[in-house]
Order: structure tokens, then C-alpha cells, then sequence
């Protein structure tokens, strides 16, 4: 067996120790004579696995107790939806904030359950920054403001957390969450899909202020109001359970590591990387300014576009994978999430030098 | 490691082959140098899964042309609101045939977007039979007849297709899909989470009449509109990736059994096996009418219901797994999906008659 380098933006790259153990333990979870696929959720061995995560997660990112943890289905875009139909909570309008094509995406679809205000953007600059939060249009009155704090095509990042006084901030933190210490009583409500940071594509986690929650719209479906999940601690129905499993592993390879604090700390290191070669030479380029640039995606395009496919089939001769940029921006990008490795950075790094040596 | 007999409702056993294939390519898959769960859902590697997935899941249940295969999110009971969401096309009622509680939850979930309209009901006798189609009340303007072919709880079952005419027949067939070849065409929407016998949590499928799609109600979320899933080959966003591949691997599965002739072959005599023996004693008992009666599960209970706790205890020493009854019918229940051998329930027979010898 040999293992590539995984750059893919998501579903992505998982530690290889967390694998090991789903691998170890599929046929027989501990014991019990069967696989995690194939325990009754209302079991209390499944019930142990998703407590236990429930808890290391709260532990991790130090969620406070009148935050509510969900274990949900359909992905962030699914909650492009439901963030409408549970908060809007009467309220007319919902502010957006874009800075790349899911909070986008996002605002179009709140646009189906109510007025969306665009309360700043830079699409006009192709979201190569986050528009300065002082100038943001905010309304006083209301239902809550969202961002997309990392975005995966675009590669900014906020590193910052706006305050939004007495209106809930939304985020979703799909490609950033747990990549860094964040201090959630900033946040009204925090979403991610599971496909990046946490585990298997199918899983949804959604941190929400209790107070926020009870009001869904009518014609909200039972298994997406924010409320009925919770008082049924997400299990309403049946949860995605081996997804749900996978990530307490990888909550608990945080915790192995040193926590959120020795996370980030490689994060930035990897990031910068990266990063610094990019800015040492100008054979390839990141468009992003400086002070924006997400630490997770890092999108580049080579000075000669018809060098692409060249560029791409040598790093896959040299086990890199994933590179391929978004079609909508073209280029390259290498997605650095917590899973992947200095060391993986470093080879791609070896790669761009030699390939722009002998290419250039 | 000592594999127990799992007779769990769901999520339930899986073929041991189908586990340890995943086992073995846990790590790396088919050279690709990456666990199923760390591809892209766009990189050919997961697009051939998908497809092949889908392509024998067609084949196993000849499934025509004209009918879209859709690989969800949210469970048979998120389809619980978004039938009526998708199918109401503008009409104002739907007809629901209730004969247990998912059926009864389907009509109550659907009151909430149309008018329902309660065409037969076995309530009142406790659900132990299914109401002849001859005496429902259905109404030809209905935008659908909704029917649960398999209830897990009350162990009933439909061995008939009804006829609605005109009107689509929609299924939940969560319970008994692919249990046995059924006529697609006699169906509008045919839906099933899929932690029975499809794979595992997380993944729900659609298989609708394309005519049917295309007219979802205002405000029916993007990725649980049937056209837009449709035509974007439910990858409008990231799907359940692993759950999808595990269905994959079972669905070969069933192929390499002969199909569904064969599996069906097989359930009959797993059934009869168990309700043979149920029927030759007093000590314990099943309600359901004899032609009604489930293949899949087999609630029973103990003339002395004061037993329970130690059957139960004897039943997981002698490595019988998942045997509690459902508690709003109490007693035992012992599901028999197609994974569960014909060995298993040999195993459960014998126990059950030993300790009705020892303990009547």
C-alpha cells in the first residue's frame, strides 16, 4: 500500500492513526461482535460512541453548556435552508457577508425563506479579500448575519471574529472549524460539514445558542428543526452513525495531539510554507491579499496556463493528489487541512521548485 | 474475534463479506492510494463507485429507464416531508394507508404541507393485519396514495401490489427493499433509508417516476428538490460518499446471491423457519395475521412477560444480539434482513426452544 499526499479540498485527507483504528475495529467495535455500521442507535454502545464525541467536542473547541451540539444530515447546503427557517424567528431580513462563492450560495438560498441584505462584498474583486468589517451595512434589525469565515474556492479567510452586537453571527466554518482555537460565545450559530476537518461526508455539526432556537418556521421538516434535534439529542431518527463515529475518532486524535492550540500552531506553519514560496518567485501566484489568505486552501495558477496539465500529471507521478483547482478560478490549489502534514506540504513545495526549475 | 448474531431493525447486520472487502480497502482503495472516505466526489475514482452503484441497484430491481435513482440524505423520515413537498404538484391531498406507526408518522409529517386523507387504517386492531385494498377509501384526485409495505414495529407486511390506477403509489419501503423482486412500474416513488438492507445510516434512496419531478412546493431546499437532485446526479452537493460506496458493495453482493429471485428464495425460508416454530408452541406468540405477516421482522412475545430480562440475558450469552422489542409493543422482535443467515435463525430457533423448555 502506499499512500498519496491528499490535497483534496473535500471530502479530504484524514489521519492516517484515525483510519488504522476504523480499519481495526470493523468487523468487531471493541467487544461488542459487530461492526459500528451495524449497532441500533438506541444501543448503548452506539450511544457511548456519541456522547463521548459530543463531549470531546465541546471539550476541543470549548463550547459552552447553553450551546446546543447537533449530529445532522445534508451538508452545509442543507442548512443554506435551515439557518433561514429556524432563526429568522419572525424577523423579516437575514445580512450577508460574501467573501466567495458559498456564502454566495448561501445567501440565494435564505433568499427563498426571506429578504437577504448583502451587507458587504468582494465579488467585485473576485473575493481575493474580506471587506473591512467597519464597513460593513449592517441592520440593527436583523435576524442574524453570516459569513463563510474560511472559503474553500476563493482561499480567504477571516482572522478575525467580527462582533455584531446584540444580532447573532452565523458562520459556516466547513473548512475551518477546528483548525484553530475560536471563541464560540461570538457566534450565534456555527455550522460545518462534516468533509473536512471533522470526518466522512454525510455528517453535519451545528453549534447553536439555545435561546436561538424553538422558532422554526412552519414547514420546517422535524428532523431539521434545530429544536426537536435537540431535545432528542439527535436522534430523532437515525443519525449517520458510522460518520458520527469517525469524527469522535478524530475529535479524540485532537485531543492526542495537544488540542486546538498545537493544531493551529502547525497550521500556520504549514500555511506560511507554502505560502512563503509562492511569494519568493513569480512562476506561480496566489491572488489573495496577504492579511486574507485562508490557511486551509491555497489557490495558485501557474504564470502559463498550458503548463496546467503538465504540472498536474507530474505531481501525480510524484504521489501529490488533489490539485486540481475549482473549475469557476481555474490554477491549482492545495488544501492544507489538519490531517495533512508538514512534511506533505514540504514535498508539494519540492515539486513546485523542480517543476518551475526544469519548466520555467 | 467473535461475530454475534445481529438481529437489530436497523441500523442491522451486514454481509461479512461486505465488511471485510471495506476492511481490506480501508486504507487504500484499489490503488488509488486513499481511503473512499478522503476522495472528492467529483475525481473519477468516486464517480465510478457512484455509478457502478447505481447501475446494479437498476439491474438488481429492474428499474427503467424512465425512473430516476437518487441517493439522499435525512433518512425515510426527512421523505417524510419532502413527498408531500415534491409530490403535492399543486394538488391539495394525498391518500395514506396506515398499517403501523412509520406509516401513521408519514401521514402526520404530511398533514403539516396538504390535506391527508386516512384511506385505511389498522389502528384500531393494533396494526396486526393490512386493510384489503378493496375496502380503502381512496380518492382519485389524491396527488398520491402513500403505503408502508413493511412496518418494523407491528411486523407486517404487504405480499400484494396494490392498484391505484391514476393515481402514483408511493412507497416507504425502508424495511423490505431488496428483500424480494418487486414491479417498479406499479409505483409513482419508491423510498428507503438505507440501514436495513442497503448499507449503512445516512444514505436514504429515491427511486421516482421522472414524470412526477419538477413541480416541488416553494420553499422545498435545493438538495431535497427531486428535479434538481435529478439532474445533477445527486451530487448537487457532497453525498454520503462511504454510505454510497457500502451500498455499492452490496448491491454486487446481492448479484453475486443470484438476485433478488434468489434473496427472496432465501427470507421466505428464514421466515417460514421462525414462524413454523412460533406457531407450533404457546409459550410464545406472535399477533399478526398470518397472510400479513413480515419476512423481515418477527415481533414475538412471552406468555410470561416476566421472562423478558432473562431471555434477553440468555439470548446475548448464547451471542443472540438485538432481540428487544420495539417499546411501544414490547416483548422481542427478531429482524431478519438479508444479511441475517439461515444459521442465524437455526441459532435463535434453538435457543428460544430451549429456554421455553426450561423456563415454561
Amino acid at each position: 500500500m502506499a499512500r498519496v499526499i491528499n490535497f483534496s479540498a473535500g471530502p479530504a485527507t484524514l489521519p492516517l492513526a484515525v483510519l488504522e483504528q476504523v480499519q481495526a475495529e470493523l468487523l468487531d467495535w471493541r467487544g461488542s461482535g459487530m461492526s459500528v455500521m451495524e449497532m441500533s442507535h438506541r444501543d448503548k454502545e452506539f450511544m457511548s460512541i456519541a456522547h463521548e464525541a459530543e463531549q470531546d467536542l465541546r471539550e476541543i473547541m470549548n463550547i459552552p453548556a447553553h450551546y446546543k451540539v447537533l449530529f445532522m444530515q445534508g451538508g452545509a447546503t442543507a442548512q443554506f435552508s435551515f439557518v433561514p427557517m429556524n432563526l429568522l424567528r419572525g424577523k423579516t431580513s437575514a445580512d450577508y457577508v460574501l467573501t466567495g462563492d458559498w456564502g454566495k450560495k448561501a445567501a440565494k438560498e435564505a433568499g427563498r425563506y426571506g429578504k437577504v441584505n448583502i451587507a458587504a462584498s468582494s465579488e467585485a474583486d473576485r473575493y481575493t479579500y474580506i471587506p473591512d468589517p467597519a464597513t460593513w451595512k449592517l441592520d440593527p434589525n436583523a435576524a442574524y448575519v453570516h459569513i463563510t469565515p474560511n472559503e474553500t474556492i476563493h482561499g480567504v479567510e477571516f482572522h478575525i471574529e467580527p462582533d455584531t452586537g446584540d444580532v447573532p453571527l452565523v458562520a459556516d466554518m466547513s473548512s475551518n472549524i477546528l483548525s484553530r482555537p475560536i471563541d464560540v460565545t461570538r457566534y450565534g450559530l456555527i455550522y460545518a460539514g462534516a468533509q473536512k476537518n471533522i470526518g466522512p461526508a454525510g455528517l453535519t455539526i451545528v453549534i447553536v445558542r439555545e435561546d436561538l432556537i424553538g422558532q422554526a418556521a412552519a414547514g420546517t421538516p422535524g428532523i431539521f428543526d434545530y429544536k426537536q434535534m435537540a431535545d432528542n439529542e439527535s436522534m430523532l431518527n437515525t443519525p449517520p452513525c458510522f460518520a458520527w463515529y469517525v469524527a469522535g475518532l478524530v475529535f479524540k486524535w485532537i485531543k492526542q495531539q495537544g488540542g486546538l492550540g498545537v493544531i493551529a500552531e502547525r497550521n500556520a506553519r504549514k500555511a506560511a510554507l507554502l505560502y512563503d514560496y509562492l511569494d519568493s518567485q513569480s512562476f506561480y501566484r496566489n491572488p489573495v491579499k496577504k492579511a486574507h489568505r485562508s490557511r486551509m486552501n491555497v489557490p495558485f495558477t501557474l504564470a502559463n496556463p498550458e503548463l496546467d496539465a503538465d504540472f498536474l500529471k507530474g505531481a501525480k507521478a510524484a504521489g501529490l493528489s488533489g490539485l486540481k483547482g475549482h473549475r469557476s478560478v481555474g490554477g491549482m490549489r492545495a488544501s492544507l487541512y489538519n490531517a495533512m502534514t508538514l512534511e506533505g506540504v514540504q514535498a508539494l513545495v519540492d515539486y513546485m521548485k523542480e517543476f518551475a526549475r526544469t519548466r520555467g
